[in-house]
C-alpha cells in the first residue's frame, strides 16, 4: 500500500518530537476558556499563536477566521497532485474552564510532566490532539521526501467548541468554498484505551440550556411567608426532578422520535470489547452505574440520547442554615443525542415540557446555549478503511470501532460540506476531559503523529476516493 | 388599673428617645452573624457592648454567659416589692447573614435612616426590639418615681437564634434557678401592621438541616460518563422535589402526626382580621400563593407545619455552559413545625425519608442545625391580659391577636422553666427580616418603649399572677 517504511515515518516523528513538546507547552500556558467571557482575548491569543506556528510549520495559507464570537484559524497546504484528495482536519484551540482550587494539582495553565503525562487544561481536549498534525506533516514530508503532503491538507481550528459551537455552522457556509474537501478528519475524539486502539465512527449531539427562574422579589423569610409562595429552589428541583421517569427515559416529550436504533452487529462489536466495569467505574470516579433500563452502559454514553444535570443553584450556599424563601434559581441542562433525533424539534418540546412542569408563580428564562447536531459514518466506507489501515501501522495492532459519546461540530460539516466524517483521536478515558488534572498521554501524542503521517500517505495512494460514495447523513 | 398617667411614661420615652436610638445605632454597627463562624468574635463584641450598656441603664446585674457556642447576656434588676412577680424578657443579639452586594440599598452593618425607618441588618430581628426594653425600663421608673421597677425584671439575650439557637435550651437549664420567674416575655415577634397593633399567641417550631451529596469523586465529562452514573445535583433535586405531594402536605412520614389543629373559633378570628392578598403578595415580594390545600394563607403561616428549601447547589454555577457530572451537591431544607408535633420523631422520619427518596450510587450526609420547639399560650391567660391592656395604652387601640409564623426559643423557656411565654412585638411584616434592607419603623420602637413601661406597671399591680395559672404545655 505504502512505499515509505514505516520507520522513516517513526524516525521523523521522533526527531521532531522535543521541538513539538516545547511548542505545545507554550499554547497551553494560553488560558483560551471561551465559556468566560473575561477570557475572550486569551481565546484571541490564542488563535494567532496557532496561526504563527502553523506558518512555521510550511503552511502557505494560514489566516485567522473572526467570527460573532471568538476566532477560529484556517490553514491550507495543498497538495503535489492534481487528483490528490483534499482532507480538512478540525479540532478547536478553546478549553473548558478550569481553576487551580477546583482540584488540580498542579496549575491548569501552567504544564506539568508527571511519569510520562502532560497534564494541563486543553492537554487532551483539544490543543494536544491538534498540534500533533503539525509534527505528522512535517514527519510525512521527511519521511516521504516531498515538499507538499500527498493530500491537499486543510485545518479548521475553532475556538467556540466548549461553549456548543455557536458560529461555528454560519463560519463553515461563509467559507463552503475554501471549506471544500473529500473527507473531514475530527482530532478531539479518544480511543479505548492506551493498548486497544480504536476508531470512532460517530458523535452524540448536545443541546444545552439554562434555565433562570424567579419567585419573590428578593430572598423572604422562610417563617414569615415560607410554605405560602412559590419557592424558585424547588421549581428548579421539580424540573431536574422531572427530566427522567423511573425507567431512566428522559421525560421530554417526543425525545426519541425517528432515532437510529442500535444494530444487533454493532450491540455484539460493543459487547465484545473488553469492557471493566470496574475499571471504567474507577475511570469515571463513580462508585455505581446508572442509566436507561435495557441499554449496556457502552451503549448508554454512545449510541443512546441522555440528559444531565450540570448544575442547579439558589438561595443560601454558605455555611450553616439560612431560614429564607430564595428570589432566585438556576438550572443547566445538558442533552446528548443521536443520529435520527430532530434537534430543533427537542428544543421545541422543551420549551413546552418546561412551561407545563413548573409550578404557578414561577417565572423564568429558558436560554439555549447552542446545539450540535449528531453525526455518525458507516464502517465500510473506503476513507474509513485508509485510516484504520494508517492506525493500525502506528499501533501495530488491530483497530477495533467505537462511538463517541461527546458532541463536536463533525455533523455541521458532514452536512454543510457533503463530506464523510473520520475520527483522529489519541485521548483515553483517564484524560479527565473537562476535570481537574487534564493530562495526555505523552506517547499517544507521538503515535498520534505517526498516525497522521500514514494517512496521508495512506489517502494519497487512492485518489479522490471520498467522493466515490457519500456517507449515509442519518436522519433529518 | 394604674395611677401613673400615661402622658408621664409617654413623655420619659420622648425625652430618653435621642439617646436610645443613638445607641441602638452604634450597637447594629457589629456584624453579630452567628450563622459565619468567621464572625464568631463579632457576636462576642456584640455581647460585651450589650451588657456594658444595661449596666449603664442601671440593672444591677449584668453578665455575659458564655456557651458552647455564642455568648448570651443575662441582667436582673429585683422589685422593689418581695411580692411582686418576675418576668424574664427574651431576645437575642446575633443577626443573619447580610452583604451589601445581596440587594441593599445602603450598607446593613452602616445604620441609615431614610423616611422614619432605621435601615440595617438586625434594626428588627432582633437589636431594635431587645434594645426598646432599655428606654421602656427607663420612662417606667422615670414616670412611677421609683427607683427598682414593679416586677422583678430579667433579660436574657441570646447570641445563636439565627442559628437555631443550639446550645439555648442547655444554658437554660444550667441557669434554671437564676432565671427563675413568673412568666417570659418575647420580645423577637411582629404586629399585623403599624396601625393594627396585636398580640403574638404562638409561634412555630424550627428543624433545619443541610443534606451534603456526593457522586463521581470529580466532575466528570457530561458526553463521556453522563446517562450512565448517578448524578448528585439531580439526586439534590429528587429529593427538594419529592419534599411535597399535589396537595402541597409534606410527604415525610409522619410529619403531621399529633398536631394541634386549629379550632373553629381561631379559624374565625384570624379570617376577620383585614387580611388584604394581594397588599400581602407585595410585602412577600411575590406573585402568587401556593401552599396547603384547605388552609388559608394566613393559617398556612400560623398554624400549620411547611418545608422549604432555603438553598440548593450543585456543579457549575458560572456564566455560559459547562458540561459535566457534578461532584457534588448540596441541599440546604427547613421544617416550620407547630403544638403537638414530635421534633425528634420527625427528625428521625427525615433520616428514613432521605435514605429512601435518593437513587442508588449517590452518597450523602445529613447535618441538622438545630431544633427549636413550637409554642403555644391560651387566650384567656391573665399574663396575656396584662400584655393586651399594656398594648392598648402604648396604641390607643383595640389590640387584636395573631401568631407568628417564625421561630424561636420560647418553647423552651414554656418547657423549662414551667412559665407561660407572652409575646411583646412591634415590628412589622414589610421590615424585611432576613432579607435585605431590613429596617425597624422608628415610631414603633417609640411604641414598643411604651408598651413595656406599662407592661411592668399591670403585671407589678397584680402580684404574681402568673404562677395562679400554668399554661397550656401543647404535645409532646
Amino acid at each position: 500500500m505504502s512505499d515509505t517504511p514505516d520507520s522513516a515515518v517513526r524516525d521523523a516523528v521522533t526527531s521532531g518530537f522535543p521541538r513539538f513538546l516545547d511548542e505545545l507547552r507554550e499554547w497551553l500556558r494560553i488560558p483560551s476558556v471561551s465559556a468566560d467571557p473575561e477570557r475572550a482575548a486569551d481565546v484571541d491569543r490564542s488563535a494567532r499563536w496557532l496561526a504563527e506556528s502553523l506558518r512555521r510549520t510550511g503552511f502557505p495559507t494560514v489566516e485567522v477566521w473572526e467570527t460573532e464570537g471568538l476566532p477560529a484559524v484556517f490553514a491550507h497546504w495543498p497538495a503535489a497532485e492534481a487528483d490528490a484528495p483534499t482532507v480538512l482536519v478540525y479540532g478547536h484551540h478553546d478549553v473548558q474552564p478550569a481553576e487551580r482550587g477546583d482540584g488540580w494539582q498542579s496549575d491548569p495553565f501552567q504544564p506539568t510532566e508527571r511519569e510520562g503525562r502532560l497534564f494541563a487544561r486543553g492537554a487532551a481536549d483539544d490543543k494536544g490532539q491538534v498540534y500533533f498534525h503539525t509534527l505528522g506533516v512535517t514527519a510525512h514530508l521527511a519521511a516521504t521526501g516531498r515538499t507538499a503532503p500527498a493530500v491537499g491538507l486543510k485545518l479548521l481550528i475553532e475556538g467556540e467548541e466548549e461553549s456548543g459551537s455557536p458560529h461555528f455552522p454560519a463560519l463553515v457556509r461563509a467559507h463552503a468554498g475554501r471549506l471544500e474537501c473529500d473527507a473531514a478528519l475530527i482530532s478531539d475524539t479518544g480511543m479505548w484505551a492506551a493498548d486497544t486502539p480504536t476508531v470512532c465512527t460517530g458523535m452524540r449531539g448536545l443541546i444545552d440550556c439554562q434555565i433562570d427562574l424567579s419567585g419573590p422579589a428578593q430572598d423572604i423569610h422562610s417563617g414569615s411567608f415560607g410554605g405560602a409562595v412559590p419557592n424558585p429552589a424547588e421549581a428548579a428541583a421539580t424540573l431536574a426532578a422531572a427530566l427522567h421517569d423511573d425507567r431512566r427515559r428522559v421525560t421530554v416529550s417526543g425525545f426519541y422520535d425517528g432515532i437510529v436504533e442500535l444494530t444487533e452487529e454493532e450491540r455484539r462489536l460493543f459487547a465484545e470489547l473488553p469492557f471493566d466495569e470496574a475499571a471504567w467505574l474507577r475511570t469515571a470516579h463513580s462508585g455505581a452505574t446508572l442509566g436507561e433500563e435495557g441499554y449496556s452502559t457502552l451503549e448508554r454514553i454512545w449510541a443512546r440520547p441522555t440528559a444531565e444535570v450540570n448544575g442547579i443553584g439558589g438561595g443560601y450556599q454558605g455555611p450553616g442554615g439560612k431560614t429564607i424563601v430564595p428570589a432566585t434559581a438556576q438550572l443547566k441542562l445538558s442533552f446528548r443525542t443521536v443520529a435520527g433525533q430532530d434537534q430543533e424539534k427537542i428544543q421545541q418540546s422543551l420549551r413546552e415540557w418546561v412551561a407545563a412542569t413548573l409550578p404557578t408563580g414561577v417565572r423564568y428564562e429558558l436560554t439555549f446555549w447552542g446545539a450540535t447536531r449528531p453525526c455518525l459514518t458507516p464502517l465500510d466506507h473506503p476513507a474509513l478503511r485508509s485510516l484504520v489501515r494508517a492506525m493500525g501501522r502506528a499501533f501495530e495492532q488491530p483497530i477495533r470501532f467505537t462511538r463517541e459519546g461527546g458532541s463536536g461540530p463533525a455533523a455541521d460539516l458532514q452536512d454543510i460540506l457533503g463530506v464523510p466524517v473520520l475520527f483522529l483521536g489519541i485521548s483515553i478515558p483517564s484524560d479527565g476531559w473537562h476535570a481537574p488534572d487534564e493530562k495526555v498521554e505523552i506517547d499517544l501524542l507521538r503515535k498520534g503523529a505517526e498516525a497522521a503521517a500514514y494517512l496521508w500517505e495512506e489517502l494519497g495512494a487512492h485518489p479522490r476516493p471520498a467522493t466515490a460514495r457519500r456517507p449515509t447523513t442519518p436522519g433529518p
